[in-house]
């Protein structure tokens, strides 16, 4: 991939036309605010411009996809955004993953895909860095394009809580609410509003949690089950992976995931003095220090029990 | 109470010393970050300051408290901050009740208590307020500084989620981080941990929500034997209030809290589409159009029905 500075990109895009912006499969508000984000923006150019992804975007988003019907177009450019390897794109958008033009991405792990593009992997969302494009281009950031910006900038942060915080995220929270971006609105959509099906799921696995070694280690388990008699949907579960950590005492937070066939996933959080990654890699899966993940086959009682002492070990405690 | 600008009151502060700096009893993040903020900024104009609370300060703020210990003083000049009313002073502070000479607040109802004062009612915090004032003081804002005035900040607006959080708001967060500020692990402390003992009580007030009129209602109901049974002190109950609200669908949440003698304390919040204020008043209680509430003795299942029946009035819909 060749790399570009914003300021190329910003000369480049211009020039262009019927572009296609594709994002990830289970997409996030950075996916979605970047890619609507950008194609009103290139709309307001004049473009051909449509969003892309291969799976429905979530009806909380109607604000934005609202804005920005798809229109009947034969893409002639594709670019990506908040895309950190196409091995993420799903659907009709899969279709693309060996002809993206333009990456704009924020991933440390960019794979490097597309022809050309731009990856700052301090950028706390994507979303960030479009801002900065967007501020190079001749383009009008009207309180729209400001509200999908805000979008990305605020759910990739989990609402300017997450370490990947700079004093940067809050000044261009600041330019994007004087260009009329509604903040309240777009935290109270993103934050602060849960389906009853999620209330039920998290009445369940509150019911269902186990502590162990005095309370340093919490595990939640979310079984078929439970997903069926709450209603629960993938868009309620999101998050969940983070709450048996946020509990006080709590040093390694674990959740279980029933999967088909008698396959359990596991989520194990630590606040960063514990390396998840190692406890995970012991079960063959992987990840970061603060965060990763596994796979176990067997009963639930036994596969919670080994993922338990694991933590154990790694805590130097007894269960 | 004479009304000074922050220049007056940051040329006034240096030439005064023994200082007593009072806040409000349950005490939050506004009141504390404000009290040991502006409390450490004078100690480094070589001033006797301290703080001063009816109440005990959460343990949780120990990273501010631990590093201004109480010195024995007696106060010569008394500041009061976030304090929009004298009768929200406790214990000890109660005692200063009538001599506040300085009142820093941004409360628009601030009952004009103090000699002196100013109050920003449009500020998101007192911290904003605070961090404008130390701006014009000879006071180099250091990273422990820094921290404090962020507490504020941050806790005022839910970790700048609502409506009162403005442009300033985000550009003030961005210069307390380019001063030092943690943000990570304040909004951590602050907002991504539960007590065991708040989880539980989560847990039962999930096990009793009460929907009415097809769950544009919403019913949670804490009672002394839930909480006996949680072990939740009345830290752990912060912002339950808006759990309610908070499910999709619901227009209005109502939280019901059993005091002694069959009182029962009711909290309505709506989205600001319907009054509250207006449903609490039927019961003698008051509040804003969003947020109100009222009392009622009699047994839960009649003040919750009687409640419910007012709830279902101001919609327009039947139970």
């Amino acid at each position: 991939m060749k790399k570009l500075e914003l300021a190329e990109i910003a000369a480049l895009l211009p020039q262009k036309d019927r572009i296609l912006i594709v994002i990830h499969k289970s997409p996030d508000g950075d996916a979605i605010g970047c890619g609507y984000g950008l194609c009103m923006a290139l709309r307001s150019l004049g473009k051909q411009a449509n969003v892309l992804c291969g799976d429905p975007i979530p009806p909380i988003y109607s604000y934005l996809t609202d804005l920005v019907p798809p229109t009947d177009m034969t893409p002639e450019y594709v670019v990506s955004v908040d895309l950190g390897d196409t091995k993420l794109l799903s659907g009709e958008a899969a279709a693309y993953k060996d002809r993206i033009d333009l990456c704009l991405d924020h991933h440390y792990s960019n794979s490097g895909f597309a022809a050309e593009g731009y990856v700052d992997g301090s950028a706390a969302s994507c979303a960030e860095i479009l801002k900065r494009l967007l501020d190079l281009m001749p383009v009008t950031i009207t309180p729209d394009i400001a509200n999908a910006v805000f979008t990305g900038v605020c759910t990739d942060t989990g609402c300017f809580r997450f370490s990947s915080v700079t004093a940067e995220t809050h000044r261009i929270a600041a330019e994007l609410i004087d260009l009329g971006a509604d903040s309240a609105m777009i935290c109270r959509l993103m934050f602060d509003c849960k389906s009853r099906a999620r209330v039920e799921l998290e009445r369940m696995i509150y019911e269902g949690l186990t502590y162990y070694a005095g309370g340093q280690i919490a595990v939640v388990t979310i079984t078929k089950q439970m997903l069926a008699d709450s209603g629960a949907t993938p868009f309620d579960t999101d998050g969940i992976a983070a709450l048996a950590r946020q509990i006080e005492g709590v040093r390694l937070g674990v959740t279980i995931t029933e999967k088909d066939g008698g396959e359990f996933r596991f989520s194990v959080r630590s606040a960063g003095d514990i390396d998840a990654s190692a406890i995970c890699a012991c079960f063959g899966g992987g990840g970061h220090r603060g965060a990763a993940g596994c796979s176990m086959e067997g009963t639930l009682e036994d596969v919670r029990q080994r993922m338990a002492e694991a933590c154990a070990k790694a805590l130097g405690v007894s269960l």
